[in-house]
């Protein structure tokens, strides 16, 4: 039997809980809350882990994580660039060295030519500035949410990783 | 073969996915995002589900969520008068009809006599006022967890048939 990798949120726990000075958080749309149940399924996410927002309304984007309104009227809420004022948002919020965001379309319904569902952006916001990424994940509503739970999780442990390195 | 009942977020969408003019909000410690994520796992939710903050740390409960700082230091995170601050400071952050809350402490670490692990304080802010819960849950911290997201998902359907009700 071979031994199964640590979980992402669990590289998480491994890496900050002893107290390396990095906080978390996360903006969710399409994840609905997801990355941030993963994250504090961990005991000890408490010394890193500052909160997060799940933005599932236009007006929460907007009112509580600062997205532009030009944004969500020209580009959508499934665009980069929400994904990108998501995350920077949260960051701002919560006063966190690092934050995750996810937007994107869970289905069934809410597909369109152009953004089709499984379509999702998700952006890692930190010291080192802002990067999102467009991904396109396959399956039904719960395959899809996992898919960007997973992935936001993997850009938070590839950002604590980074940041610790710069640090060196 | 027993037929199962319907989940509670099944029974919320039931009775807000044809557009009853009701809203949700959700604030969460302890349950970390659980309950938003049991929610808009459901899909049509976004039709009655505007966001929800999950506010881990003491900063987030009082900068986001507007919980008082006096209410912190003297009773703590983990008491009534904070459930029902984060409950009323969800409700008016997302301008939702009803709010949710759960703070406790899921374990292993962090209980004590006077408020050991799987204490959760639930709270429920609506157009009726605010009403709060305390509950002493068994088990581990994923058992705990568990236990107050379901708790939080019923209280919800409580409300939502509640407003109903009132409006009849």
């Amino acid at each position: 039997m071979m031994t199964s990798a640590p979980s992402p949120e669990q590289r998480l726990n491994d890496r900050l809980a002893a107290g390396a000075g990095i906080t978390l958080a996360t903006a969710e749309s399409c994840s609905g809350g997801g990355v941030a149940a993963r994250i504090t399924a961990v005991s000890g996410s408490s010394n890193y882990f500052l909160g997060g927002v799940v933005a599932y309304a236009n007006d929460a984007k907007a009112d509580v994580l600062g997205v532009p309104r030009p944004v969500l009227e020209t580009r959508g809420a499934v665009s980069a660039e929400c994904a990108a004022a998501m995350a920077e948002g949260a960051r701002r919020l919560f006063g966190a060295t690092l934050a995750v965001s996810t937007t994107g379309i869970a289905g069934p319904g809410g597909g369109t030519p152009r953004k089709p569902v499984g379509l999702v952006y998700l952006a890692l916001a930190g010291p080192a500035g802002t990067r999102v990424e467009r991904r396109q994940f396959a399956g039904d509503r719960a395959a899809v949410t996992d898919a960007a739970i997973e992935r936001a999780l993997a850009l938070l442990v590839e950002g604590v990783e980074e940041t610790l390195r710069a640090r060196r």
